[in-house]
């Protein structure tokens, strides 16, 4: 039985330089796994080997568990890109709730992030949001005010 | 700044088939927010539309705020493919933990799911996993021990 979220896989290039992307957006390193070499992995990613080294990490004060599982896969390389489009089938975000999404955002275009828009913008029914990409293309949401929202058809 | 995770986006094709796997798996709906058209969501994600129909879910009797933000795009329309690899760069995975992941992989082999590999893989350190694909490729991985695997280089 599932029991609750675990991580979110985050696959970059280069995993020191996107872990000083994740701790200048507020995240810290909860725990660094190293490097792994492993048939085990190979099997159950479906990839020819399992060589990668990963990071843990968390938003500074989450309760946790959930972390981002950062991953620089070195056999296989990595491969690709990043989808182009949030419209692309698959994964494509992954957000955090802010409680100042203005300074938030402010903080971080102070600090060298690019949004996507240049504006925070409105969702409706108090929600407010601004998304940018990490190193590799991965999408990173800020949203304010959804854990508050009115639920219009909570559950079925 | 930062307060905790939110939600990881899965774009999907088919919501309603995708709500139905999901709760297969042992997630519940949280909130259906139902369909948005959205000059803010357009801007926020920078798309040409923000048309799109969303239902938040999370495994039965987590204590949240965490949620998978299942999202059909209706305008632009969902594009392209989810990766093929595991070492694609982005985005990749998303994982739950589970207590007792050869019953859990057993009921949902029985359930119809078709993993990527025919065992239950260990990672080291008494870690286990097994992964699968949602109904349009996303990869859902079920990992056992790994909140109580001993830290090696806990931190920095």
């Amino acid at each position: 039985m599932i029991r609750d979220f675990s991580h979110v896989t985050i696959s970059c290039s280069d995993l020191e330089r996107s872990i000083r992307f994740y701790e200048g957006i507020g995240l810290e390193v909860e725990r660094r796994i190293g490097e792994l070499d492993s048939d085990g992995v190979a099997k159950a990613f479906a990839l020819p080997r399992g060589h990668l080294t990963v990071a843990h990490l968390r938003p500074c004060g989450s309760p946790g568990p959930m972390t981002i599982d950062l991953v620089q896969w070195l056999d296989p390389a990595p491969e690709g890109e990043a989808y182009a489009s949030l419209a692309n089938l698959g994964l494509t975000r992954l957000a955090f709730r802010v409680e100042d999404i203005d300074r938030t955002t402010a903080d971080l275009r102070g600090a060298g992030v690019t949004f996507l828009s240049d504006e925070v913008q409105e969702f409706g029914r108090g929600v407010r949001s601004a998304a940018f990409k990490d190193p590799d293309g991965a999408v990173i949401q800020l949203i304010e005010g959804l854990a508050e929202m009115k639920d219009e058809q909570p559950g079925k």
